[in-house]
């Protein structure tokens, strides 16, 4: 029996100023370090220990698990870094304020954007800053890998690879995993674990900094544990 | 050309309290953290970049990398921990205060373990809380590879395989190296790197949180930059 542990981020600066962020680099603000720190002392105070960690290449993500790490006191833990656990690639709305681009290009058309399961919104030109073909981080990646923007669907093609190939045979075999990313890449991975429909998908919130919990049962399979998560909603007095 | 950079860990509560640490896991003071991110800074401003990180499993070693690598906007990059890396295995002694140590045993006596190269402390008796046995971090080490006490030549002896198996040849490919470790790890290290015979190594002193820079030239030879680490203690008005 292994598990699976997946936290989307503390609340960013973005988050915080309502702006489409994608793949732009943003730090955490004061209140998402908090929100960190908070699931790192419930991890810790119910005994939870992880083999293995998996984060996305932004720092928001990373410097999550990190105050995750060291409330659990164990800072030392492996941790795989990767591009596929970032968030959506949200193309030339990134940077721009929702509500903004709500007035200029109608609530219709951003919730087409923001709701569908296949509908990327504009893709940034080739020659725009935040291409990031420059980033140290995105070097060894191929031309068509590095997104221009992404639909659900496209995000959750490029998750998929790195949950086949690296997270499942790891949990098979028998390591407890931790993954900290993004809303986007973790709909992903809920969408693979669930069997959820593009509908459901759509509809799923997941919140910042709050544990999804996962046993993988001796029958093979993925069974959510919401009563864990009901624990801690209520360590945290909601 | 490829660029190898040492750092021992920022000032951890036992240098301030003057005792023996060893691998009892002891966190950063304040002035640690604060080191640590200086590091962080001069890195920064001075244009270094890393392409893989290596520290060991205690927690102040990874704490002063994080600092360094928040300050320097790459939090992404791979690290990867080996307990090689670890500080000397100070035995019985770890954890007593080094002047009480010399009361009780005399002044020669504690010159002799701190200041031979082959000279262990006295070992860790088999029950002792001090040893670890149970600490997840050395679950998958075998029972001789965790050490009840270390000389300075055991020391670099167990660091040296990480060294030649792994370090070396990613510098050979040509990757820029960050090592964030200890004291004696580090002096494994350069006694390698510069040659140092046994006396002229116990008598290196390896400062907290002062980098020490190496370029692999193209004539495959390790020269150490010491203009470098000038300008860093310029920068701090040393």
């Amino acid at each position: 029996m292994a598990y699976l542990v997946l936290i989307r981020h503390g609340e960013s600066t973005w988050n915080l100023e309502n702006r489409f962020t994608g793949w732009v680099d943003v730090p955490l603000t004061p209140t998402g370090i908090k929100q960190a720190k908070n699931v790192g002392i419930f991890l810790a105070t119910t005994g939870w220990h992880f083999d293995l960690v998996y984060t996305s290449v932004l720092q928001r993500a990373v410097i999550t698990l990190w105050q995750c790490l060291e409330q659990m006191g164990c800072v030392w833990v492996p941790v795989i870094h990767s591009w596929r656990l970032n968030e959506r690639h949200y193309g030339a709305l990134q940077g721009l304020n929702k509500a903004e681009v709500a007035r200029q290009y109608g609530d219709h058309q951003v919730l087409l954007w923001r709701r569908s399961y296949d509908v990327s919104p504009p893709e940034l030109n080739t020659e725009d800053w935040r291409l990031l073909r420059q980033d140290r981080r995105y070097v060894e990646l191929k031309d068509p890998e590095i997104p221009k923007s992404e639909s659900l669907k496209y995000t959750i093609n490029r998750v998929m690879p790195l949950w086949e190939d690296s997270i499942l045979p790891q949990l098979k075999a028998g390591k407890n995993i931790l993954i900290v990313a993004h809303g986007n890449s973790i709909r992903g991975l809920m969408k693979h674990l669930d069997q959820l429909s593009e509908e459901a998908i759509i509809e799923l919130n997941i919140p910042n900094a709050s544990p999804i919990f996962y046993e993988l049962t001796p029958e093979a399979v993925f069974r959510r544990c919401q009563a864990i998560e009901s624990n801690y909603q209520s360590a945290l007095g909601n």
